[in-house]
């Protein structure tokens, strides 16, 4: 199958990106020092693929990517890198889990449910979730007193890892590990785990990094500049208009519903968009591009997306492309909670 | 079940309002004469419940929604409300299909696939899909030299719908309807479509009403003052933090994956939303409210979406609630493409 030949809208992934990016990340964090986080892109091929290269402890943000993991006997070693109430679904699973806990009902409900291991989530300058670092050892001796093993400290500078300026993202993650490091001499354990795409190589404390976004990357990522290639796009089919023989705009048929839009909107190259709408993008030539897009009805046009995570969670498969090629199609199997 | 014990995040439907929403607009576009649009919920339940008050002949904006629509039982007069190239999809369903066209590509598409009527879809304002209203009796000329059936025209005032500023809605109307009503003379056909639930009372021309957001509204249609009610909404649960006892936020465990984002960010009663991210709203009481929120981990939560299209196509299930009590559960099973 040729990729001009797939129903649209399609999301594709590259390749040679794909595979470039993999062997990036792993140069600098091999094996289980890397614990790729799944909530960028909801899939156990994915992830095999990750698994493949040694990469086998997990990352994930919501009960269903565990479960879907498990089931897939990825269940080696996984994080839920999250706060849950409803840990219950987590104690019957064939995987080894560990948890995100940073409130006394938080790892009240972990024990419950017989989860055998926490990491106590600490607030690094993010408002989100994550105790304050000062209180993380008091959290951690209330878990052991109920029967969690606690495996070590967690710690997300999410506040930092878009930010384009490298040296800003250095004088935050100075005063961001300050504090984890602080927590974790409270807390005790081998494992200190967070970073992400952002500052792969300049989170100098952790011992696993929790990066997901780098396998596919996006438009606001590659923003920071880093040795990681953009693979990840949605392929839409011109339905109306044109920018060939004076048409002012055309319309392609991908829009909000298979979109991440919170960084805004994607990109085409050589075209200016000037907005998505539910099933439709608009576009027209950008005349101050090398080569401006010339398109009539029937052709295809890539959009790189803003914003991988809440893209790639709108498909339900992946076209993984090598060229003009077809290779494969992967399942988006970890949609949904 | 009460709302209170479902998993979250969970969509959900308040009835009433959803009943009230069905009366008001079925009271002004009863039966057929109203052409619900799917898109915006894509669930065939809600669709029965549609057709069951006399509306039984939809509109959709993709191949899906029609499959599935007819799948369902649902096909008497379905209208594919936008341009398709793939239109051999249609060809074989057991269903009476109308497509829209506005090029001689389109409408070559739906003759080789063997749907038997379109319309044609003319260009009032929105830079999107349609023709140039002088075009429309040239492709309907062509349309029935490759023996498609004309029904009509259709032309969708998607610049105009969502402005809160009701002249403005009447003044752009008086130009859009103009462009229309040109066209509907020379393409000729019992019908035109078009309209929406920005303008349902507002749009003196059309025969049939293309409406789908009025079934449940969102907060950037309720600036417009119309006497739908909001009935959707994503329920959270507060997974760290809080808004009592000197804490400063909270954290509910919804995010961008649960909800449209290209309108803002959702609303939280009594409370300022901080910031959205992919599985985490984070927000604190608003201090000017009458009631400022005040919760703790463990409380649910409700988000009002700015955009309801994007919103339910993120879910798999709608919640159907009555008070506190959960009433009925609906599949959105007209997701994808």
């Amino acid at each position: 199958v040729r990729v001009h030949d797939l129903p649209t809208p399609a999301l594709l992934a590259d390749v040679a990106a794909l595979d470039h990016n993999l062997a990036t990340m792993g140069a600098r964090w091999p094996g289980r020092a890397l614990r790729p986080h799944v909530k960028a892109f909801k899939c156990t091929a994915l992830a095999r693929r990750l698994a493949e290269r040694g990469h086998d402890a997990f990352c994930a943000a919501t009960i269903r990517e565990i479960e879907g993991l498990a089931a897939a006997g990825l269940g080696a070693d996984l994080l839920l890198a999250n706060e849950v109430l409803d840990a219950g679904r987590l104690g019957g699973l064939d995987a080894h889990i560990t948890v995100a806990v940073d409130s006394e009902a938080t790892l009240d409900a972990a024990a419950r449910a017989g989860v055998p291991a926490v990491l106590i989530d600490v607030n690094v300058g993010l408002p989100r979730c994550g105790c304050e670092s000062a209180e993380a050892g008091r959290l951690a001796d209330l878990a052991r007193s109920r029967g969690l093993e606690v495996r070590g400290v967690m710690g997300y500078e999410g506040h930092l890892v878009g930010n384009p300026d490298r040296d800003a993202r250095d004088d935050g993650l100075s005063t961001a590990l300050t504090l984890l490091r602080r927590a974790w001499e409270d807390v005790g354990g081998p494992v200190c785990s967070g970073g992400g795409t952002g500052t792969w190589d300049q989170n100098s404390l952790v011992t696993e990094l929790q990066a997901g976004s780098f396998v596919l990357m996006d438009t606001h990522y590659s923003r920071l500049g880093l040795p990681f290639q953009e693979g990840l796009s949605v392929l839409a089919t011109v339905i109306s208009g044109g920018t060939t023989r004076g048409r002012r705009y055309a319309v392609g048929n991908a829009g909000l519903k298979t979109l991440g839009m919170d960084h805004g909107n994607p990109t085409i190259d050589g075209a200016k968009v000037w907005f998505v709408s539910d099933e439709h993008v608009t576009f027209s030539p950008d005349d101050d591009a090398d080569t401006p897009l010339a398109v009539t009805v029937g052709d295809r046009v890539r959009l790189r997306p803003a914003h991988i995570d809440p893209t790639i969670s709108q498909h339900e498969l992946l076209w993984l492309i090598d060229g003009d090629e077809v290779v494969d199609r992967w399942e988006i199997d970890l949609r949904g909670w």
